[in-house]
């Protein structure tokens, strides 16, 4: 990463100020993807309980000296196939605007770097099955695409 | 679900007393998914991690008066899209010899109440792209397919 690049911008944990940038940023994102509906509400409530909680993950953003150009949400959980700690990698975002110039290269290192350093065994995302260009950016990047595929089940609240 | 079947077994959250048998269903299912190996240290580690920190997820056993006869492990996390906690349903294994007698569908719809009581607001898990079977089972019980496919990175420890 050239170090031009690197003094232009910083990576730090998100705070509680930076919840409007990321709930605008999470919109965007989900905009994007086949398989979520974007709801600022939700967007703003997960957000915000992540901040609040984190033992369950950390969110990252890339900022300049005057807004946000990037975010990504690392959770933590637990496999019983590695035998500890595993990061679920979600949200990773550069704002449209700010793309092709490496920023995504400089927030996706500064993540496995943190996660070599916390000692988590492994990385996993999910990628949306069209998203030919996230693919190849994560595959350049060391991750392999797993045999295995994701279902889901929403749950409905009860009736009370 | 029939009384006689439920009257046969009772489903609760493991304990560390239940860690060699838990272990020795990890093995054995580990042994048939594509993306696993299975190791013993490993599968110990990971279930004992979960068991010590029973924020991070839980780990549900089938038993009858003698032993296990199946496990799920339920870890949490928390969707940015679903403004909420979320389950990742991991580890489910009924031991071959107690299979088609329904308690595959006893142990997931104890789970999916428990994600309704507990207010989750979502749960997913990943499948073998071979296993057609448990593709099948998750589907008959309401799960649908992602349009999201995983990606991995291990990560490996640094030199010190």
């Amino acid at each position: 990463m050239p170090q031009d690049l690197a003094n232009k911008v910083r990576i730090e944990p998100a705070t509680l100020d930076d919840l409007p940038e990321l709930v605008e940023m999470l919109i965007e994102l989900f905009d994007l993807e086949a398989d979520f509906v974007p709801d600022r509400q939700k967007q703003e409530d997960g957000l915000r309980l992540l901040l609040e909680e984190p033992s369950r993950g950390r969110i990252f953003v890339l900022r300049n000296d005057h807004s946000l150009l990037g975010m990504v949400n690392t959770l933590t959980t637990i496999s019983t196939a590695e035998g500890g700690f595993v990061m679920l990698l979600e949200d990773f975002f550069i704002l449209p605007a700010h793309r092709s110039q490496g920023f995504g290269h400089l927030l996706l290192d500064y993540v496995v770097n943190y996660a070599k350093k916390k000692n988590f065994k492994r990385i996993t995302l999910l990628t949306d099955k069209l998203g030919d260009e996230a693919q190849r950016f994560f595959q350049e990047n060391g991750f392999n695409f797993s045999q295995m595929i994701p279902m889901r089940l929403s749950i409905e609240p009860e009736n009370r």
